[in-house]
C-alpha cells in the first residue's frame, strides 16, 4: 500500500476522533477584534502550534506580533522537492447577533450533517483538515514535499501585522507554492477553485450636527439631522442602476473578458436558489451583469453598520448630535484602497452639506488578487479534487477578500491556491456558521491528494 | 400683609430649603420608558403625593393605570371661586448618552446659576415650584381659589393611558381653567406664553433584507442592502427645500396669518444664538420660513434613531438582515397622527423596493393645539408674568409636544395655560439637562401670583 493509500485509509478510520477535536478547536473564543479576547486568541494559538506538534512539524514557534501572535511552523525533510507554504487563520469573527444562534456560538454542535459552531466553516474547519492531511501523511513516513506553516490570528480584523511579520521573516517564508486553505468549494457535489478574490477597504464615517443631543420638538425644523444627512450621503452612493456614485470608482475596473463570463455563465447556479439561500424576496444590483459576475467581478459598496439617536424600547423625541455608519468596499483588480479612500473623501466633499461636519477614518484595506490558472500547484488542487469528488472542479472568482494573497503574491512573489472546502450557505460572518462535515471529511483528503500530487 | 405678600416674603426666605427638596425629587431614576425603572416611577409618584399632602392638600391619590400611576390631588374650600386643575408629569427621559454627562444625571449638582440633572426642566423643576407656590399661599391661610392636581408618569412615553384616565374621572376632573407647568420662557429675562403647540406622531420603521446577517464580500453585489434600501426611504422624505415628501403632508396643514408671521417676527430671537445653542455650523430646514416659524408652527420629520448592522469597535464585513429607524413627526393644527401613519405607509408602499420588506410601528400619536388668549386664565398668567419679570411677556408658538393640552380641550372643553420656566438651551431629552435657578425661584413668585390673580 503505498503512503498515499496508507493516509487516506487512516483518515477514513479517525473520523469520529477529527471530529472530537475539531470541536476542541471551536471551543476556543479567539475572537480577534473584541480586547476582552486577548487571552483566547493566545490559547488558541498555543493550541494550533500542539496539533502543529502533534503533526510532525519540527520547528513550531509562536511568534509575537504588535497584536496578536502568529503560528510559524515548518517540516523540511525533503531536499530537492516543491515547498508548499501552508496559509491560514485562527481567530474568528464576533457572534453577534447572539440572540440568533439555535446553539451556542462556542458550543459546537451536529445537526443533520452539519457542525454549528462560530469559525467552523471561517476557517476552523478548513486548517484543521489541512493539518489532520499533513498528520496521517507523515504516520506513513517521511512528507513527499517540504511545508511551512503561517497561520495569523488577525484575518478577521483585516490582517494588520501581517504585512511586517512577512518582510521580517522573508527568507524563512521562501516557497514555491501557497496553499491558502481559507476557502470554500461550490456546493457539496460541485469542488471549485477560487482563481480571483475581491479586496476590502472598509471605513468608518461619522456625521456631526449639533454639539449635543437635543429636542425633536424644541429644535426640530431649525437643524439638519445628521442621521437624516447620513442617510442622504449613503442613499446616494448608488444609483438607480445599482452602480456605485463615487468619482471615478470604476475607472481601474479591471473589465471582465468575453471567456471569464462565459466561464462563469458554465457555473451551476441559479438565482432562484441564491434568493432562498439568501432569504431575500428579489436580488438586486448593479444592471447589465448577472449574480456571479457582480459578487466576483465588480466591485460593491456596502453599509455593514449604521447607528445614531435612541434605538431603545419606546419613543424617545431627541434630534441626535452625530451618526455613523461602517461603510466597506469589495474592490476587484485593479482597484486599491488608498484610491477609494480619496474618491469617498471627494463624494463626501461634494455632497456633504454646510449644516454638518463629518470624519471619514480608514480601518483597513486590501487589494483584490487574480491567480495564475496553470501552475503545478493549481494543477495539483485541480487533480486532488477530481479524485476526491468525481468530477472535474469548477473555476471561480469569489466576492469575499483574501488580503493575505495579494499580500503573498507582492512580497513573496508566488501565487496561491486557495483550496478550502466552505460553503456558500455556511453563514460565516453571521449567526448559526456551519461546516458541511461530509465536505469537512472528503477536504482531509483533497489535501492528503494535493500534497502527494504535488511532489510528482 | 395681605396673605399673597407673605407668602411671596415666606418663599423667599426659603430658596435654599427648596433647592434640596428639589434635588430630593431629582435624585429619583423616574425613566418611564424603560421597564426597569418601574419601581423609581412607583417612588416618584408617592414622593409627590408626600408633597401634595405636605401643601395642604385635602385628597391626594395614586391611581393606578395599565402602566405608570396618575397622581391625583384636590382641596375644594374656596366654593364660588374658580376651581384650577393643574397638569404635570413626574417621569423623565432616558439619560443616554450616559458618557456625555459633566455629572451623573441622577445626581444634581449646582454649577453657576443652574442645576444639572435628567428632569430639572422637563418638568421636576416645574412642577414642584407649583406645588411650593401653593403650600407657601396654604400657609397663610385657605387658597383664594380651587384647586386640583393630575400629574402622570407616562408624558414621556406618549401618555397611553391618560386619555381612559380623563374619561374614567371626567366628574372629578372638572374646571375652569387648566394650568399646565409644561413649559417655558423665552429668556430668563423673557418671559412669553405658549399659545400653540405641535402634535406628535412617533413611528418605528423595520427593513427586512436577508433573513439572517449575511458575509458582506460572499453576496455583496447581489442582495440590497437593508440599511441602505432604509438610507434611501429616510432620504427620499425631505426634498431639496426641506420639505417633508409624504404624499399629502402639507394638505391639513393650517397656515400662518399675516399677523401670526408678524408676532413672531417681534419675538426677541437670533439666528447666531440659535446656532450657538444648539452648536451647529449652519440652520437648516424648509424653505421660505423663518427659524421661529419652522419651529413653531410648521410640522416637521425628524429621525429620532437608527440602527442596523455591526456597529462596534472594529471592522465587520457583513451585511445586515435588517435595519430600523425609529421617525417621528411634529405635527401643527390642523393635521393628525392617523393621517400621518396613513401619508408615511402610502409613501413607504411607493418607493420601497421589491428587494426588502417593512414593517411600520406607530409608537403613539397627539394632536397639536391652538389656545384661546383671551381667557381669564391667560389674563392672569399674563399679568403675573409682567408683575414678577417687570415687563410684558411675549405669545409664542412652541415646537414641541404637549399632547394632554389637546386631549383636555376635547375631553373636558378646558383651555390650559402654559405655565413653566424652562429655558430653549436647557438641553432637555440630551445629555447635562439642567434649570435656571433664579427663573425657577421666580417661577415660584408668578405661580403665587397667577392663582392670587384668577381668584379676583
Amino acid at each position: 500500500m503505498s503512503g498515499l493509500d496508507a493516509a487516506l485509509e487512516l483518515v477514513r478510520g479517525q473520523r469520529d476522533a477529527h471530529l472530537e477535536q475539531y470541536k476542541e478547536f471551536l471551543r476556543l473564543p479567539s475572537i480577534s477584534t473584541l480586547p476582552q479576547h486577548k487571552a483566547d486568541v493566545e490559547r488558541t494559538a498555543a493550541w494550533v502550534a500542539d496539533e502543529l506538534r502533534r503533526a510532525g512539524m519540527t520547528t513550531v514557534e509562536i511568534v509575537p506580533t504588535a497584536c496578536h501572535p502568529v503560528v510559524y511552523a515548518e517540516w523540511l525533510g525533503a531536499p530537492g522537492k516543491p515547498t508548499v507554504l501552508v496559509y491560514g487563520h485562527y481567530d474568528v469573527q464576533p457572534a453577534d447577533p447572539l440572540g440568533e444562534w439555535v446553539s451556542p456560538p462556542f458550543d459546537p454542535q451536529v445537526r443533520g450533517e452539519n457542525i454549528y459552531a462560530r469559525g467552523a466553516s471561517d476557517m476552523k474547519g478548513q486548517i484543521f483538515a489541512q493539518i489532520k492531511a499533513v498528520e496521517a501523511l507523515m504516520k506513513q513516513g517521511p512528507l513527499p514535499v517540504n511545508i511551512k506553516y503561517m497561520i495569523e490570528g488577525e484575518e478577521e480584523i483585516g490582517s494588520p501585522n501581517l504585512g511586517a511579520f512577512i518582510d521580517a521573516h522573508r527568507g524563512q517564508l521562501t516557497c514555491d507554492a501557497v496553499l491558502n486553505c481559507d476557502a470554500g468549494i461550490h456546493r457539496p457535489d460541485v469542488p471549485g477553485i477560487i482563481y480571483s478574490l475581491r479586496g476590502l477597504a472598509y471605513f468608518e464615517l461619522e456625521v456631526h450636527g449639533p454639539k449635543t443631543d437635543l429636542h425633536s420638538g424644541l429644535f426640530g425644523g431649525s437643524i439638519h439631522n445628521p442621521a437624516q444627512v447620513l442617510c442622504e450621503l449613503i442613499a446616494g452612493m448608488h444609483d438607480e442602476h445599482g452602480r456605485v456614485t463615487l468619482p471615478g470608482f470604476y475607472k481601474n475596473v479591471r473589465p471582465l473578458t468575453p471567456e471569464e463570463r462565459r466561464d462563469l455563465a458554465r457555473l451551476p447556479h441559479s438565482d432562484q436558489e441564491w434568493k432562498e439561500v439568501a432569504g431575500v424576496p428579489a436580488l438586486w444590483g448593479e444592471h447589465g451583469y448577472t449574480t456571479l459576475e457582480r459578487v466576483g467581478a465588480r466591485p460593491t459598496l456596502e453599509v455593514n453598520g449604521i447607528i445614531s439617536g435612541f434605538t431603545g424600547v419606546g419613543s424617545k423625541t431627541v434630534l441626535p448630535a452625530k451618526a455613523m455608519a461602517k461603510i466597506s468596499m469589495r474592490l476587484v483588480a485593479d482597484q486599491d484602497g488608498a484610491e477609494v479612500y480619496d474618491q469617498l473623501s471627494q463624494y463626501l466633499t461634494q455632497r456633504a452639506p454646510a449644516s454638518v461636519t463629518w470624519e471619514l477614518r480608514e480601518l483597513t484595506h486590501g487589494k483584490g488578487a487574480i491567480m495564475d490558472r496553470t501552475t503545478p500547484a493549481m494543477k495539483a488542487a485541480v487533480a486532488a479534487l477530481k479524485e476526491v469528488f468525481g468530477v472535474d472542479p469548477v473555476f471561480k472568482r469569489e466576492g469575499g477578500s483574501v488580503p493575505v494573497v495579494s499580500l503573498l503574491q507582492e512580497k513573496l512573489g508566488v501565487d496561491s491556491v486557495m483550496l478550502g472546502f466552505a460553503m456558500p450557505d455556511d453563514g460565516i460572518h453571521g449567526p448559526n456558521e456551519k461546516q458541511h462535515l461530509p465536505s469537512f471529511y472528503r477536504g482531509i483528503e483533497t489535501y492528503i491528494r494535493f500534497l502527494s500530487g504535488l511532489a510528482m
